[in-house]
């Protein structure tokens, strides 16, 4: 199922705020719209965040008045600014509007032929991203056996891709090759993404699966329960793989246990350029702690950290699953060149 | 603030379950509704229950028609097995109501003595356990430093005590003796413990506390946020210190970031007899986990794990606080005599 469509100027997805109790329809007209829209996870998860940057940048190209091929640019990279604005960390977001800015820029013909150019490559980019995805999920395959156990953490599956997933991509081609596997899937405070989205998923495709809260990790690698753990990734640098809050505490565990940590991420979420001190950790709303919809729970007036996502440095990460192939241990030192 | 009064044939405590934002007295006058209350958490916390099953075995002695002591006797074991057939886990429980058990049976007196006798060792064992929590308080806060970030999990404060708490009183001794500390309190999934109850007890306190989501720990200790953790048990045995869910994954990132874990719990936890193998780990109802309140939140027909406890080998427990000293790891290999 694509996670994310172009139809002639709108942007059709499912508002993932509502699920798995209602499946609402997102039409998405503008750019204003668009950024609401990730900015509350209504779209969430790296690569299709991507792919609703692009799609952002070709709804500022198709209703664009603009006659003039600079003044269509200029439009597109404010665009392009407004959208980086609304979450830091996730780098497939900038990723995405760069390179359709970088098309743009270096392109010589009408303003026609721009929005024509910006709409193409945004298609582009989510095509591939399935495409990629399919790739990964092969790849990751042959590292998964027969009755394997696999522990995963926040949604990386595909509601958060254009199509099929990253970590939970590896878990589908290796039940498709009939691999008799079952997944461990962590709730994934505060928002419970794993516990909404991973658990939905997983049922409706008939693919064993078992909710724990996060702080079970421990228990389920104490009592040997589990013997592989798949993630995807938000942005991974030279040192370290930036993903979901929580991802380094299963890292450490599974580290501790002997249980191989992988990582399911396509071309377009790695930032080679930067260490992980680098990149700005989100802190989002204390409300999300402290508040489940609109009934607080915990007790008033308490200070709260909530940054959304956490670093893992690469020693904890036995390998990393891309569309290409695999990266190991190994192969990470080529990371910061 | 006592948790639990004896007045006169009635058990005055407050149902946690309602806690933080309504105080509700629960006035208790029969077994059953002693049952009921721990059962359903509204008495919850390992010495609190120790106090609560000695005050239910006080209520079967006080409402009692036997003229005999045989009889008497005969009704506070039926009682006793009744209480221990609540919850597994927590051996505070079982220690209380097999004291009085034991002072009862080598009573030689009347049913009318054997009554008083019963009411006076509960109220024993209640004043005990909060002499014991000041006595921890006092030997724990020799190990906190001005100006220390503890972080510790679920509530071991005065609301799981019978007054002043275990991990909470040594946090509430050094801040008495002036020593400028912050806490760390993890919310502790499902039931919410920490978000609900240690955040609540420490700003009434005024002692200043930040509250984090469980997976946030691994977080907090990358970036130094955290020197020390402080955290009650429900059961200590020969190898481990058993204690809420949650509890080995956070000794095992306190362990991995060279970060002091320790274990604050009166004698009555102890139970030296035993390996934590031989242990019951409760697993409570899975709408703890799919459910806020009324409100489902997970996706329907997930399966779900849902232990009440989880195991912490002794090699990552730096040190254990009780009310006569503190046990390092070279005292350990005592428990196995």
């Amino acid at each position: 199922m694509r996670m994310i469509e172009w139809r002639d100027g709108v942007v059709v997805t499912i508002d993932q705020t509502k699920l798995p109790h209602e499946t609402v329809i997102l039409k998405i007209k503008t750019i204003e719209e668009m950024a609401e829209a990730i900015k509350n996870l209504r779209i969430r998860g790296a690569p299709l965040l991507g792919a609703a940057a692009a799609f952002g940048l070709a709804i500022t190209a198709f209703y664009s008045k603009a006659k003039s091929k600079e003044h269509l640019l200029a439009e597109l990279e404010s665009s392009a600014n407004f959208l980086k604005s609304t979450r830091p960390t996730a780098v497939n977001l900038f990723w995405a509007a760069d390179r359709i800015l970088a098309k743009a820029r270096g392109f010589s013909g009408s303003a026609e032929g721009l929005r024509e150019l910006v709409i193409q490559e945004a298609q582009l980019i989510a095509d591939e991203d399935a495409e990629a995805n399919r790739a990964i999920g092969e790849n990751g395959a042959t590292l998964i056996s027969d009755g394997d156990v696999i522990l995963t953490h926040c949604n990386a599956g595909e509601l958060a891709t254009v199509e099929y997933g990253t970590a939970l991509g590896v878990v589908r081609a290796a039940w498709n090759q009939g691999k008799k596997i079952r997944v461990i899937a962590t709730e994934t405070r505060p928002l419970l993404q794993g516990a909404r989205l991973t658990a939905y998923e997983l049922k409706r495709d008939g693919i064993p699966v078992t909710l724990i809260t996060d702080n079970m990790v421990g228990y389920v690698m104490y009592k040997r329960l589990v013997n592989k753990v798949i993630v995807g990734a938000d942005r991974i640098v030279q040192d370290a793989v930036i993903n979901k809050i929580g991802t380094f505490t299963v890292a450490v565990l599974a580290h501790e246990h002997g249980v191989p940590f992988y990582v399911a991420a396509p071309k377009s979420t790695f930032d080679l350029t930067r260490k992980a001190a680098e990149v700005v950790i989100e802190e989002r709303n204390p409300d999300e702690v402290t508040h489940f919809g609109a009934h607080r729970v915990a007790a008033r007036d308490v200070e709260v950290l909530n940054p959304a996502f956490d670093i893992t440095p690469l020693k904890y990460v036995t390998a990393i699953i891309h569309e290409s192939g695999v990266y190991y241990q190994k192969d990470f030192a080529k990371f910061k060149k």
